[in-house]
């Protein structure tokens, strides 16, 4: 173990543990990550973190997600700033409101509207109630297992979760038809919609791209049932293609929600909805003090231009194909048996037989032991900051990480 | 009447229709206002806007909150940018996070612990959570007509919203003692909380502060089931005491709700807890991709940091009753008979025999055109930028707004 200076990340961890429940909350929780994992971040320049001991990390989180171009990409950063000086949280949006509306619509294959807000959350939940305005009716199709939000109705966790939070939800197997059939049948005639990820990226196991079959199928549903098909593309919107997750299938939803990378890091998010769901989207009442905050909308504007100007997801995809090959050859080398799965774009990487992702956490902890920040369970990230010099840096530590855990 | 002029507005709102939903959402729907606001902006200083087409305006709204010392505030801004520059939304907090947990359970008075969020209905729904979570109970208590967010179990509008969403809200009348005790009966053991605004805020009614005797009937209900009151601070916030608003009545909440004027327009909420809910806020899921975001909590520790300073919430009462006499005494002058409700630092104006607002209407288009801008029907916020020549500017304006409706 090089064992990495954990001086100030310790000392704050004291500090936050007296006025934090467990000193940090959710998913950046450093208690859920290997050990050597720091807990607070200095600073962000392109695809590289510094922790605040000063380690330096190729991060392939990537914030989960939000820093798409980069941190500190100086177009993104150009056109916050100018928005910046004129105002940005005020009685009404500013122009740049509607110019990112209609950039949005222009770049969203399936979108004839769109409407903002902060959360990926605030997304879904949005999306889930316009459906129920629209039909009039309740029940709601999701897939087993899907991370939808932190709230009631979606929370990965029942604590302070009514029964009555769920009770219009109706489950089916990601990628299996028949299931998919069966909740459809078994809500009858009270379907609202079917709520979907862009693909199945469940936390700890392998990642799955939706199948035509299934793609088709859902659709096919919505269209007997007069409900709506929603894609969740929170983690995935931008990164796979920026028209939508599923267009390369030929199917559209007509509803999505997204978030994450839509403006580099800003907080935004937003709903994207087909012309039949643009009265019930009028007169549902979904509101936030800070949901017409200007400077986040000025950023993904230009994210969004750079996006499809440099046709981001094929680079990411590129980038991450890189990555994956290299993985395999090096794994393989060392003799470790390891499952690569999910698009480029957002690489997972497990270990066989390693049911309590042991081996995992190891071979992370010797990654970021070497400069390379890696995730143990959940999906991961590129980003278009990411160079070649990147992606060699991670494979020369992935050459020793493997190593390590060849000798367990 | 002096007609502003509308054309960039109007050019505006025409291109949003076709890609926003009614051309915008929610609460800042220029659609709900006089025919003569504007709905978009193009700048904010201190307490000043101008809308697109370059009118300028005193602003008694304030961003409906968010708006607490003033646009562009130095101090807020030089912390805001500082952070900035380091990094904003990476893979953990950064080191602000622990300043600003230590400065808000300074500062606040019943807190323990702290967690923070980006939406006021993120920080009202936590608690919710909280309050199930830790009692194992169902049952919250809520005010009738209160507003405690936009979403399916708080939302204003039932349209989306399945009965489940509220099977366990049970509702009191705010300020009714008898009430709260007989929802609290009803509840009987399964009551988990009681969650109920700083004050009486209904949009299109008059305020009410609550009672020392209401308050500490909800203590005393709350202390008799061994459950959590919640104070929803998330509009009163920072405005009326830095410690809690019901300070002044010597009773503390368990869980407050914060949002709005805590960063000072920068995109934040939080919640504040007392020790006996610190282990359900640390096992219970809640989260969100830029709930961590540094830059935000860098402008909230520079905000609340001036709040104490300058002693804002006294300095804004002073202005506040500056408004308040001036406004009684000029609506006398004309004969009109007016009612201004609330505290001095969030004041409300109705006018008597105007079940539909118009006269309300009249008044504030007439402030409008003359350069103030004022709500018709929901508390109105004062800012820590606004001078006594605004003030009198807006009496001013209020001079000639009542001989129209005077006129009526």
């Amino acid at each position: 173990m090089l064992g990495l200076n954990r001086t100030r990340d310790a000392a704050l961890r004291a500090r936050a543990e007296k006025v934090v429940p467990s000193g940090m909350w959710g998913h950046l929780h450093a208690a859920k990550l290997p050990g050597g994992y720091p807990q607070f971040f200095h600073r962000g320049e392109g695809g590289v973190l510094w922790d605040v001991d000063g380690n330096r990390y190729v991060d392939f989180m990537c914030s989960w997600g939000p820093n798409l171009l980069g941190h500190h990409h100086p177009e993104v950063e150009e056109a916050a700033e100018r928005q910046r000086r004129d105002g940005d949280c005020m009685n009404g949006p500013a122009e740049v409101m509607v110019e990112l509306a209609e950039l949005v619509v222009d770049m969203v294959g399936h979108a004839d509207w769109t409407q903002f807000q902060k959360n990926g959350t605030d997304a879904t939940t949005t999306c889930v109630t316009l459906a129920r305005a629209a039909t009039s009716r309740r029940k709601i199709l999701v897939a087993k297992g899907a991370y939808h939000g932190a709230v009631p109705w979606c929370s990965p966790s029942l604590l302070g979760v009514t029964a009555e939070d769920r009770a219009h939800l109706v489950y089916f197997t990601f990628n299996d038809v028949e299931s998919l059939e069966a909740a459809a049948k078994m809500a009858g005639d009270d379907v609202a919609g079917i709520l979907v990820s862009a693909f199945r990226h469940d936390l700890g196991f392998d990642q799955e791209l939706p199948t035509a079959e299934f793609a088709r199928a859902a659709r096919r549903i919505c269209d007997d049932k007069g409900a709506a098909l929603i894609i969740d593309e929170v983690r995935a919107g931008f990164r796979l293609n920026a028209a939508g997750s599923w267009e390369s299938l030929g199917v559209r939803p007509d509803l999505s929600a997204w978030s994450k990378a839509i403006a580099n890091g800003y907080a935004l998010a937003a709903v994207t909805g087909a012309d039949w769901l643009r009265t019930a989207a009028a007169q549902v009442f979904v509101t936030g003090s800070f949901w017409a905050g200007a400077v986040a909308m000025a950023a993904a504007v230009a994210t969004l231009k750079i996006v499809r100007r440099d046709d981001v997801p094929s680079r990411l995809a590129q980038c991450g194909l890189m990555l994956r090959e290299g993985l395999e050859t090096r794994s393989r080398q060392f003799g470790v048996s390891i499952r690569q799965s999910g698009p480029a774009q957002m690489p997972a990487l497990l270990f066989d037989d390693d049911p309590d992702y042991r081996k995992g956490f190891v071979f992370c902890n010797s990654m970021l032991e070497r400069g390379v920040y890696f995730h143990p369970k959940h999906n991961m990230f590129l980003c278009a900051a990411h160079t070649e010099a990147d992606i060699a840096a991670a494979l020369d530590a992935a050459e020793h990480a493997f190593s390590v855990v060849a000798a367990l």
